[in-house]
């Protein structure tokens, strides 16, 4: 249990993996990379999946299935992409295993070689791109506005749990436009979309911005973010959404005639999040004894534990506590009630503080004679007691408290960690001492860029959407800069 | 359109083909075998997912997700399970790309080659059960009822879109028990789900029962199924549920410490349906003019056409459609009102039988003066004139109409489409002049199972549940026999 978790101060990264494993939430498979997402962690997904899913549908965006399988050739089709997709992949070479001749298992068969290796998708552009060329032929096949959840799989050399794994759950928006001001317009409304979740369910503040070239989306005009800071000071990119303009058009020859009877290439754009949001979660609110979870994506967020002796006890306990969970999930709270009995509640508190649950209630005789129960928060870890007819409205209102304390605990710890510095010293000194966001003026050069990133191991996170504009001096080239950008080590 | 569809009384195969093309449901991609289900198609799957998703956590299960590739050798581990899987499926041997030398573009890496191959699953018990050794250890971790939303993989030779693909999705599930009685008690509660859903979501009347052991899971000791019939007198196999004894837990040596302290290995079942699903809906109730859909999985209930010849008329029309539209919403009806002006109503009238909407509401000028619309029914394509205040009580009664109607159809077909054979010849003459389920006596071995098939290509679809016992001679052996079995031909 907790008392055995590395602490977030003796080692972050450490505490990180450890967190991840003891609070059932993934764990790693016998295939390299690849974890297995445990039904805690599933539930936490299935979660942000059903809140992203509607706020895409409600603006417009259906849901579609495109092949796993990616023809070889196609991944060449566009020529920054194929640079950025093909180096590490999955290759599918052959379609048939066999017996052994000499009876030591099976074998792959030779005979059963694919004309055209395919590779497994890192991304479905390309695949997307070949399909809507039959799509799209007049202007009133537009706009496309499709989704898909599905599996992706990039051969990382070095992987973990969520943050960065071989395969990983997303979700990939691929939209088709006659105008480009469309197409720049559904960027940002994703961006915009990315942004209200990571606030109002995650609880995780993130900066709007755009990439630089060098980090931008290989094949995108444009690559916009998220960026989230962890409580260790490095920043994770938590979601991006790129202008593709006509790339992926032209690669494919998707064209359209338009009301005027023009054939015009069709403008694109491509936006995603995934699995790695949960190591966001974990990172932005979890704490030494354990996870904290926001109430609306914990699967759980009120468990009810029994203090009791004896069978006799925990009937009494179990029967007032059965009308409560009914209350409670009529209130649209989700609530478990352990009564396992080969567990001691001392057992439980820490099992639950380890998973993050929001909020524990705990009851025992006592409490029955007395007509209250004790109701713990995760966020704070401040126990009250309160009378049992107001458990439901006093839950409703604490759940809410608890989304705001935790938004506003790590928008707190976010500002108190960015830092404007106007000399490279400076620059280099909050980097070593506190970490965190470090907004500098920058040239706009990709030599600069490289040059700091090589001597400090920070990057360019993004330049934020509502940057100031201000003359400045580079605090690396000392040369002219128009504004901030916001630098960090990252995940 | 539907008039471009091809009868069913005129090639049956064809009409299927043309159809699932022509509704939007899916298409053929350039990757050989795999399909991309269009978001029309996918919507049917999301209302299929979430009502299974439903009725499985409803009983106990949690969703996870295990890696997409399996190590060769796992699959090796049971004997019965790798000749049954091992043979067509596709296979990772390589994990980069690089450009060619010649400049001609990217090839395989033969640096990056896996020292050992992973394979695309083709199901995953193989990776589950090596999981499950570590997740197991007491009779306190049991039972383990676990689903997985998937996409898996299988190399077939003749694909044919929803009903046998190279990818689909499905969802599988696996669960892990103390006692060999909990296993099969879970199988059969799932079986009984699948009867429940594709009785009354799909109006799809199955017949339960259990495979003879040559059409059993590879490496189940029992594989229960539902068995459907389609409108051409072919069985469908749409869904299993399998009770795998040991054999799983033993071929990974997964074993628990009992109450008493003694290790035992664990029991286990796994069951799964697929968008195969989806080839059953289509083939038990759409007809020449195009799909038919139960109410309770289309994705649009209802869909509004309004008949105007200016654009002030269909102001007025508009106008009083937004408030029906709310109202059906508000009561739970999925409605689309098709405001398109660059296609005429009859145009869209034909749309919409070739999609299956289950109700059109037409409502033009006149409609208005009179305060009327007229409704049509997809499945009797009768059409009546109501009040408009009425309609809201009319839909939604007339969508449950729909629902047994095509169910009461679905199932009237089928009994008409069951015979009962006492001699090879009757067998031969009813399956060649009629099909449908052929209920006749078999002497339980696979020689005359074999034979039977060869000869007439017709196959023991199941043993039913509900099947009398009675003493009788196998139609083709002369041999005795304690009960009837169910032959088709199949999908």
């Amino acid at each position: 249990m907790s008392k055995n978790l590395t602490k977030r101060d003796q080692d972050y990264s450490k505490w990180y993996n450890e967190l991840v494993v003891k609070a059932d939430l993934a764990e790693n498979s016998g295939v390299r990379g690849c974890m297995v997402i445990k039904p805690y962690g599933y539930a936490i997904w299935e979660k942000i999946q059903a809140e992203l899913d509607r706020m895409f549908k409600e603006t417009g965006h259906e849901n579609a299935y495109f092949p796993l399988l990616i023809p070889k050739s196609y991944l060449s089709k566009e020529a920054q992409h194929v640079d950025g997709f093909a180096k590490e992949c999955a290759v599918v070479t052959h379609y048939r295993l066999k017996n052994a001749e000499d009876g030591s298992g099976v074998i792959v068969d030779p005979e059963a070689k694919l004309e055209e290796e395919l590779i497994i998708r890192p991304t479905s552009e390309t695949i997307i791109w070949s399909t809507y060329k039959r799509w799209i032929e007049s202007y009133r096949d537009l706009p496309i506005k499709i989704n898909q959840w599905a599996n992706v799989m990039r051969w990382e050399m070095r992987t973990r749990l969520f943050l960065r794994t071989s395969e990983f759950l997303w979700q990939e928006g691929h939209t088709a436009h006659a105008l480009e001001s469309e197409a720049v317009e559904e960027t940002k409304l994703i961006l915009d979309i990315y942004e209200e979740f990571a606030q109002n369910f995650m609880a995780m503040p993130v900066v709007k911005g755009v990439k630089t070239e060098s980090e931008r989306f290989a094949g995108a005009v444009d690559t916009y973010c998220i960026e989230a800071l962890m409580q260790d000071g490095k920043a994770l990119q938590a979601g991006t959404s790129h202008f593709l303009g006509q790339n992926f058009a032209k690669a494919f020859d998707v064209q359209y005639t338009s009301k005027e009877g023009k054939r015009e290439h069709v403008w694109a754009s491509s936006w995603g999040v995934s699995t790695r949001l949960i190591g966001g979660l974990i990172m932005t609110h979890s704490d030494d004894l354990g996870l904290v979870l926001p109430p609306k994506l914990a699967p759980i967020q009120v468990v009810i534990v029994p203090i009791h002796r004896n069978d006799d006890q925990l009937d009494a306990i179990s029967e007032k506590v059965d009308g409560l969970v009914k209350e409670l999930r009529k209130a649209g709270v989700s609530v478990k009630f352990d009564n396992r009995t080969f567990h001691k509640p001392g057992f439980k508190f820490a099992e639950y503080e380890l998973k993050g649950v929001p909020l524990r209630i705990a009851i025992g005789p006592r409490d029955l004679e007395n007509g209250t129960v004790e109701i713990a928060r995760r966020d704070t870890l401040k126990k009250e007691t309160i009378d049992f007819d107001t458990i439901v409205p006093f839950v409703k209102e604490t759940l809410d408290a608890i989304q705001d304390n935790l938004y506003q605990r790590a928008l707190t710890f976010r500002e108190d960690n960015t830092t404007e510095v106007d000399t490279f010293d400076e620059f280099k000194k909050v980097l070593k001492e506190k970490g965190g966001f470090i907004s500098a003026h920058w040239d706009g050069t990709t030599e600069t860029e490289d040059k700091i990133a090589e001597i400090t191991k920070a990057s360019i996170r993004c330049i934020p959407l509502d940057v100031v504009y201000e003359e400045g001096i580079c605090v690396f080239s000392g040369k002219k800069s128009k504004h901030r950008v916001l630098f960090a080590k990252s995940y």
